[in-house]
């Protein structure tokens, strides 16, 4: 087989906005539709399903809304084989319809209760009332993976003389093998007609199949942003796209360099986190750790990469653990303009080693702490925390008090906000006007799940000017945690502000 | 190629505890990793990767709380091809050692500054040293699938005459397609030992290629628990297992049942949040809100899940949303004991849809305000909020009081809590003492992420007997959002009872 691939141009229908919005709990506003549809659409995906015209009012407001926004892409409903679907999504003025026909005989037999014979008639009859009405017609076989293949095949082939557009193969529950997968499209795509691919992940095979269907010359995948979509989700745009730019080396025609920031709208707006280890768009699929590792990459990062970053919209990151060696380690040092020599790099190392054995991620702060220590460096911090007091409830506006020693001398501060964490971090922030332009650039809680009870671990990013840093805080309070993050911050950008000018 | 599957006795090695702990933002500590290692064992895996002894000196008491614990699995270390790594392994009485050399020339020059003959001369090297010292070896090619794969095969044999166990082929930036792995696979599978494949999911395919490699010959996967690793991580136990047991039928010896409560484990313990759309062990593997599909699934739950979730040790889960019809609906009412005739059955399905028109996930609660509307069931709550007053601070101990109208009567409490949102649960917790013994069972935040006044959203599972339903709150203060969902739990469960008993 090796050499074998029948790629044909590749052309991606996303469904997003259909399949992926069938993920539980998922739920766009029709607002939120066209702002991802405009994204998608940027992103140069030929065909946008963008929803299931029967579904609701809210959905019909939806697509009426996508189709007449003036998108290059074609827009398209989801609608089964009835005329109340396909009605609807006529009255939506969208260009075609992802029509689908249930075609295996668990399908037609337990779910329809009818029979292949009177399946295909009515897709036949479907067809052509849609075709009457203008619409271009993708007919989809539902559970085809599990149907008869010659069935399929005659269904297809009466339906390209009913006249649809294109075909449409759904791996359903997803249990798919890359190697039927090429099988089956070779056999499909000398139909006659474009076919597409549209896989579940059910088996954690989605992209590799679809990728193996376009092998085998499937015209057009079917794909979401993130792979969201129903139980383990659909094939991911963002893998499909670099897989054939990268490692087969065909022009997909999607701006690969929006690929990240799509990906974190989408996740945004429905709710549904990305793996850190998702590839691509996952948080950590540039980062890097290991000390050995990080070694290497700083030398030439094709050795630890197979792709660039800035590819897809993204920058490289390098954080420090218990796994870091000696060549990351003194590269964070250098980015906060300190130099030291190899045996207090040595023992540097040893401590960051140390405080990761303990379970510990090593924020930019810890690091200087660390090197504080090993460099024999005393400083008080400028600002350290007195008392803080913070009052709330649904009769009162939360507010809280906050006393710092600021460069020695003593500061009562108060304010209000919208919580009691917004009312804490406001008064030390009040406190430092006048002092110090620092910012609260990020502020992230990881998910909290147990009790109330439960630890809570609070991630800021602080900046002063155009330097960052990064520092946490933890406990079983929320309000305390992201004080002695911000707390924590502050001091650190002090007091590199403070070296750089002495 | 149809036909075509040279599948050996397929044997797992697990490198959760180590590639998987090189996650940046990971670090377990000797306890974590003992039990982890204890669970892979009971899981079935043949070998654990338990760390690498030269990183710290945690990681070396580690290995050796594993290595002397009595497991089946064979214990393993990563070694460099250096002495101080093998003694490091040899010193903490590891079974084996997972032996890496780097072999393409873009790591060999320049990575290593080195050549071909000089790291094979190395590779056999360290392999005597470590058989002399009775090691088990697993010789491994790093960057192999850009190595010269006939270089490849001569550091092979080399290896195997210096008395190599088994071999390993890495495709550490992920850049294989799953047809030439199988391809390689066909040829290494020829040497003479057992080969390992280990692969990264750079471009989302290390499932895939893992599962190639296995029918091209491969002998032993390296797999981690929910696929974590460096970057976009390395290939998924759980999916690697599923497909070879449900759609090649070739058992693999792991206790499937158990996959489930691993993959939380190992969450839980590493911090790294599985995605809701993960295949098999994603929070939404096994959830179905659209209304077609669980109208279907309700008759045959083949016609939309390709496994049993019981298989895997988890139990099916069927949520409302905007997309819910009818079955689900009536399902639902069902559950808590409501009938409803044909009209008020599709006037709350419309209510739900416009609900979740909104963007809102429907919860229990949610689906019972909307029956008692149409119902015309009118029913005061049986707890209502008067007022809830938190303090919290560094010099406080965050206390609350709460006064609610609790069956008509004026009740005040208060109490303390490690925080101020557990002081103001435990506030109302006390309130209810001997009305009705209502449990908190779960409490979940989504990750907050924005400013310190984004919008926070609360989930909680509240019970009475054995009687359970979700609730939500929301706003951008925690404490509120929290006691909103609280209260709204409990007299939704009190209402339940009492129309049960009337």
């Amino acid at each position: 087989m090796r050499g074998i691939a029948l790629f044909e141009e590749i052309r991606f229908l996303d469904t997003t906005l259909r399949d992926g919005e069938q993920t539980p709990g998922v739920s766009l506003t029709p607002e939120d539709k066209l702002t991802i549809a405009q994204n998608l659409d940027a992103l140069g995906v030929a065909v946008i399903e963008a929803g299931s015209a029967i579904a609701s009012e809210g959905e019909r407001r939806s697509l009426r809304a996508i189709a007449s926004a003036g998108l290059q892409a074609e827009i398209c409903s989801f609608a089964r084989a009835n005329l109340p679907d396909l009605d609807a999504a006529i009255d939506c003025g969208v260009d075609s319809v992802h029509l689908v026909v249930p075609v295996s005989d668990l399908h037609i037999e337990r779910k329809l209760k009818s029979n292949r014979e009177a399946v295909l008639q009515r897709a036949l009859e479907v067809t052509e009332y849609a075709k009457s009405h203008g619409l271009v017609v993708e007919l989809s076989g539902e559970d085809a993976s599990r149907a008869d293949l010659d069935f399929l095949c005659r269904l297809y082939s009466s339906g390209i003389e009913a006249g649809a557009d294109r075909l449409c193969f759904c791996d359903t529950v997803g249990l798919m093998v890359p190697e039927r997968t090429f099988e089956v499209f070779r056999r499909l795509s000398a139909l006659g007609a474009p076919v597409s691919i549209h896989c579940h992940n059910d088996f954690g095979m989605a992209t590799s199949n679809t990728v193996a269907a376009l092998r085998g010359g499937a015209a057009q995948a079917h794909v979401t942003i993130n792979g969201i979509g129903e139980r383990a989700g659909n094939t991911s745009l963002e893998e499909v796209t670099m897989i054939l730019e990268n490692l087969y080396g065909i022009s997909t025609g999607i701006r690969c360099d929006m690929l990240y920031q799509v990906s974190r709208m989408v996740s945004r707006l429905t709710g549904i986190q990305v793996a850190p280890n998702k590839a691509i768009v996952g948080e950590n699929a540039f980062t890097h750790e290991a000390g050995i590792h990080v070694d290497a990459l700083l030398k030439d990062s094709s050795t630890y990469e197979a792709m660039q970053p800035e590819q897809v919209g993204r920058e490289r990151r390098i954080v420090l653990g218990k796994k870091s060696g000696k060549a990351a380690v003194e590269r964070a040092l250098r980015e906060f303009g300190l130099s030291v020599n190899h045996d207090q790099l040595c023992e540097i190392v040893t401590r960051v080693k140390e405080l990761g054995d303990k379970g510990k991620r090593v924020t930019d702060a810890d690091l200087q702490a660390i090197s504080d220590i090993v460099l024999a460096r005393e400083h008080e911090p400028m600002v350290r925390l007195q008392e803080v007091t913070v009052i709330s409830g649904n009769r009162v506006t939360p507010t809280a008090s906050v006393k710092i020693i600021l460069n020695g001398k003593e500061t009562l501060e108060a304010a209000a906000g919208v919580g009691p964490v917004d009312a804490a971090i406001n008064a030390i922030r009040r406190s430092m006007v006048g002092v110090a332009d620092v910012r609260l650039e990020e502020y992230h809680v990881d998910a909290i799940t147990g009790g109330t009870n439960a630890l809570v671990e609070v991630w800021v990013t602080m900046a002063k000017d155009d330097r960052k840093i990064t520092a946490s805080g933890a406990g079983a309070d929320i309000i305390m945690a992201s004080v002695e993050a911000v707390l924590e911050g502050i001091n650190r950008l002090m007091w590199l502000e403070e070296r750089k000018d002495g």
